[in-house]
């Protein structure tokens, strides 16, 4: 407490430096700038995409002046009452504030100004909030961090109306508002806004853009380089279990960008919260630009922020739902207000990429500001062009070093296979290493389960994280991976994986006929070593392409391996015989493995097991090389689940013990289904048989006999994955010469 | 044995005699006649749909001629190859017979005469399909019916190069293929043509449609008024448990429209089977009506055949989708090539309603014809209007008087509930006496579980039905309908429940902010009355429509009532504490409660009993007034599944034991949630309160209490149904005074 208030003294000394040497500064000009505006006045009418959302933005907020102004004393978890009315309150006044400046009507000021002064007058006294869930209880809310939300936005409004106040106006807002609210959520709470976290990076641009409006340099100072004397101990949690502190951990909004980004703009909790956090990444980033040009934020880490939208852009289905990587809640999507900020603010400071436009005309809206009219008036004149989304590769880590998430397609994403070989993730991370998921279009066929949590609905705990989230969604079983003697990766302790991370062993996407990744992880269990192969490969022109997928195991002990397929669809055959219970038991005790119902139990009658499901009017089979003792398990999602959190979605699994072993497997779409024509096209695999003819320390090699008989090797080296290394082996008398990390060709 | 041979060489004499007074007629004169050739030839290129859908068959019928002809000799089941490929083969002749006579292209006729020779060669010695499951074999397929789809299609081929062949060839034809292909499926196997079902009227069109093209009069009448003397036995069954013959039985083409045909055009069977009849219902109504327009078809039972079509098109959700009652595959909708053709014929035979015009411009494509052609020029011209679907309730049986199938819908299909208490729908009747099922747009929120099967994938059972959908989908439980003591209705059997229909109490869909249906059962379970009385209504403009759900029991005795809601979508709140349980247990041991697990049970807390649930992105609550002694129950349907034919969905249930009640309920959607912005709106019901305040023989009535204090009040005569009606009632010393069978006020 002592340090706390130390803090508090010297910062405030040193904002009145700061006041002594203020500057004098237009306004707006955080997200619009007064040239801005005057060229928006001057277009508008003739620029349909923002005319269109300057319209429905208008009618939303006058319906809401209409109903008047409202700030209840703070009680509810997001979902209850007072939360969402102080979520719309400050979505309102931001609008409210663009709306005064483009329409220049003074009902928009006189509204922020009242709401603003009722803030005022309640914030003073206002007490911590009473859900005392949050590590870092806020205000308003329940948590800081939505106590920051409503600062970034509400400084956005009070830059719009700033002008417009008196002197006295702004002094007294100024002094009982703003400024302890920017010392609350930061001084008073460093544990919140000293981290690297999406919640931090919230504080931050809270702080930052309300000094960059009060022209506070102290403030922004704080905002972009962190509080440099927080007290915080090394090792300290937060309430869902992320680390705060680590040693000689940089903070603020620069470390913010530095650590949890990639290089090549891939954000280490995923693309969940990527999105969420890329609202303030973005405005204040737009925001500094504006008012701090000779900070070149844009270009900060070679202009990773930047790199961030379409590596985000690049993280989504064929419908533009975001892949539920980590804690991620499905359905998420590019249709989100955060990605039209960002979508928007790429074009306008990345150098107008015309893909961004077809973007912004599938999200039918545009920021009301300079970005969002320039992409409107580029729409309007016909520039823009499809996004087009290809296989890529997104490295993991602040150096790029971490592993990373590979994304294959092929088909014009009618087939997209994701594979998480990345860290740990920060708090949000789940112990999925190594674990893929597969897509038809936007349709899952092997899904990523996600979070449990129903976001902002308030019967569902709250609307935050339920513990269903840790018992089931975060531990390994949850994941299309191998599990090690019913236990999770790291033991399912974020100490220990957040130390760790996969990494690539090669990837070649070059060819869209044949793309291959290869990545390994060596500490998830200790003692065992599990390399994964995953192949998107098209067998001939007329064929749906499919999955190749190996995984090699080596252990320095026996152990049993679950390896799960998350599939979704109906059952419709198998090549061998299951019996199902007529009383359901779990299947097992923890690590998820209590939440999973077994519904039936089979075993290999040959040297493929062949299990095909029909999804989404497509079929599908998945073929694994198994051996007589594997089991082939049915599962079901939700035992001890007491109040219904979990999903009732189906799981196919090989179990097998072993030392040393591969899962090979084709998942393979083929023909299809209509409901309304009733026909049923190619609806049996193609795949006769799949076996592992060579596995050692260099190398693994398959063997694939599609029906009709021809006959395909893959052969994946396990080390030495140099481009220009030669290889030779002879596997069964034959011999294969090659060059670089793999061979695949016909053998008959 | 004897009978039959008797037959064919009776109708042999017949067809001689007939051969020797032939008329001349022209060719084609089915669904294409020669002036009808010639419009189409003016206009083609100047008709977007007729020229699109032209297009789109020459590709494929072009692709098809490609490959060559092949007719394999018959082994499979449907789903597998031979099925699939005799299958595709008429679809095509039937194509190219239309490609032949627009484009004049040689071609297609000889690909056709090509084809037609090979099945001639082999059709003279080809024995029974070798798969005996059917009651009526056929040759080509596993069943006559197939047999008869295949010589639909192919007499229209056969029409459209009958001018083509020389005599001889058609004579060749005709004596080696036709006539006994005719013959085959109609006195040779008497069980399947004789009838009153759809399997007989493919029968009946396939003979009369071949009789027309080769002018036998003989055929043209068996066809229209079916075997004289079959000497099938009352009370014989077919293989799906269906009864072939009753007492007195007519049959043939007339008998297949009079009886299964409510006056309203309703099909007692249900939409998914009456889409399947309407192609030859409406196909050799086409071509009597072309040939035979003495016969007025289209006339017949007051136009009934194009009234079927609007009672078909209004039987669908807002996509398009067929309600699944009885036996329907559910996704089956009026993008189906049967509902073109009913579409088509009704516009064009039926007064040219320009609502028909919408459902073609949706359905992207017309018939090749006489009627496609006045559809598609009607669309180019500009003519289409919305397909209106307002409240409709249809009667069920010949007369109109067994019962029938009410659909009420509020707010442009938001919501639609469909309430059946009609006949038992012949074989491919459920034993679901007063079931209703409930629909958001496309989006089934309440369902009707459907059929188990899955229709022409031959993995599933041969693409059969499957034991399951006896075992679960027809009985009751497996319905949103009241189980008396875990037994189904009429005991799940065929001859009880097609002896008794449920009937309408009555009805008013007058007024859309209160729409109304009841209805009773007598004879489901002996001794047991049951009267459903559904409302909807709008309780304020600002809200969404709610169903308020009213089922009155009376029993001679205590029984254990079941009373089950099928929802689809996440479990969000109750107001009941309930447990789940670690291992799962079935519910029962038959009637279908074999397949449901328990997976909570609970019990009332309260006066009202009250389940939420998110669908789609909306909130539903289902709110039950209860007796502290009811059990409240969640199932998952799955048990006892072995081949994993059932899908996992969810039930909700209460559990009452009592000999009298009522069972009454609110249905409430309200709000949303948004997975791209993530508000949650409106998430908590608006019912506070619902008490049964009155119960008697006369009137049942229900209380129910709005939060904010609203209180209602309905009051339901449940004998006395007449308009005129007046009413009096005293219900805790208030007065009720009314005319007509219902009251509905705010008493607070």
């Amino acid at each position: 407490m002592s340090i706390k208030h130390n803090i508090v003294l010297f910062l405030s000394f040193l904002g009145f430096i700061s006041c002594l040497e203020v500057r004098s500064q237009e306004h707006p000009s955080l997200i619009l700038t007064q040239s801005g505006v005057e060229k928006i006045r001057k277009e508008l009418g003739n620029v349909p995409l923002f005319d269109a959302t300057l319209k429905k933005v208008k009618a939303e907020v006058d319906a809401e002046i209409a109903l008047g102004i409202e700030t209840p004393i703070p009680k509810d978890f997001s979902g209850g009452y007072t939360h969402e009315k102080h979520k719309r309150n400050f979505l309102i006044m931001q609008k409210a504030g663009v709306l005064f400046q483009i329409l220049k009507d003074e009902t928009y000021a006189v509204y922020i100004r009242n709401m603003l002064f009722q803030y005022e007058a309640m914030y003073k006294d206002l007490p911590v909030h009473p859900q005392t869930r949050s590590y870092a209880r806020g205000k308003l809310f329940w948590q800081c961090l939505n106590d920051s939300n409503w600062l970034v936005y509400t400084s956005q409004a009070y830059d719009c109306i700033y002008d417009w106040l008196s002197k006295k106006e702004r002094k007294k807002l100024e002094k009982n508002l703003f400024k302890p609210f920017a010392d609350f959520i930061s001084v008073e709470n460093p544990q919140f806004f000293n981290r690297v976290h999406n919640h931090s990076t919230w504080g931050n641009a809270a702080v930052g853009m309300i000094g960059l409006v009060m022209q506070d340099d102290e403030l922004i100072e704080r905002a972009l380089y962190g509080l440099q004397d927080d007290g915080l101990p090394v090792g300290a949690k937060d309430n869902d279990g992320g680390l705060i502190r680590e040693e000689g951990q940089q903070t603020g909004f620069l470390a913010n960008i530095d650590e949890p980004f990639s290089p090549d703009g891939y954000y280490t909790e995923g693309p969940y919260y990527q999105r969420y956090a890329m609202y303030p990444f973005l405005v204040f980033a737009e925001a500094l630009q504006n008012v701090r040009p000779d900070l070149k934020i844009f270009e900060h880490k070679k202009g990773v922020l930047l790199k961030s939208v379409n590596a985000l852009l690049n993280l989504t289905d064929a419908d533009g739902k975001f892949f539920p990587l980590n804690d991620g809640q499905k359905g998420m999507s590019y249709y989100s207000r955060e990605l039209v900020t960002a979508v928007d603010i790429a074009y306008y400071y990345g150098g107008l990429n015309p893909q961004l436009l077809s973007i912004a005309e599938k999200q039918n809206g545009v920021l009301l500001d300079d970005s969002g009219l320039a992409v409107a008036l580029a729409v309007r004149d016909g520039k823009s062009k499809p996004f087009e989304k290809k296989s890529i590769n997104l490295t993991d880590g602040s150096d790029g070093k971490q592993g990373g998430v590979g994304v294959l397609r092929a088909d014009n994403e009618e087939l997209t296979l994701v594979f998480k070989y990345a860290a740990q993730g920060l708090s949000h991370g789940h112990y999925d290493k190594l674990s893929f998921s597969m897509y038809n279009q936007g349709n899952e066929v092997i899904q990523d389960y996600g979070l449990a949590r129903f976001v902002n609905i308030e019967q569902k705990g709250g609307g935050n994280y339920l513990k269903e989230n840790k018992t089931w969604a975060k531990q390994s079983i949850a994941h299309n991976t191998v599990i090690q003697n019913e236990s999770s990766h790291y033991n399912g302790k974020y100490e220990i994986g957040s130390k760790h991370h996969s990494s690539l062993n090669f990837i070649d996407i070059s060819k869209e006929d044949f793309q291959i990744i290869s990545a390994k992880e060596e500490n998830a269990y200790a003692g065992t070593l599990l390399l994964r192969t995953l192949v998107m490969l098209k067998n001939s022109k007329a064929q749906k392409p499919l999955v190749l997928d190996v995984m090699k195991v080596v252990s320095n002990q026996k152990n049993q391996y679950d390896f799960p397929f998350y599939f979704k669809g109906q059952v419709i055959e198998t090549n061998f015989d299951y019996t199902t219970y007529n009383t359901m038991q779990t299947l097992g005790e923890k690590y998820g493995y209590q939440h999973l119902w077994l519904e039936a139990k089979g075993k290999p009658v040959s040297e493929v097991s062949q299990f095909s499901f029909l999804n989404n009017e497509v079929f599908y089979t998945i073929s694994t090389a198994t051996n007589a003792n594997d089991e082939l398990l049915f599962t079901r999602i939700g035992a001890n689940d007491p109040e219904f959190n979990l999903r009732r979605d189906a799981g196919y699994m090989i179990r097998r013990n072993a030392q040393n072993t591969v899962f090979a497997s084709v998942i393979e779409p083929h023909g299809g289904y209509s409901h309304v024509s009733e026909f049923s096209v190619d609806a049996k695999t193609h795949i006769q048989n799949l076996k592992v003819i060579y596995d050692d320390e260099d190398y693994t090699a398959i063997n694939i006999v599609f029906t009709g008989g021809d006959e395909k090797v893959l052969i994946i080296a396990n080390k030495n994955t140099g481009k220009l290394k030669e290889h030779n082996l002879i596997i069964n008398d034959k011999v294969f010469n090659w060059k670089g990390p793999y061979h695949y060709s016909i053998i008959k």
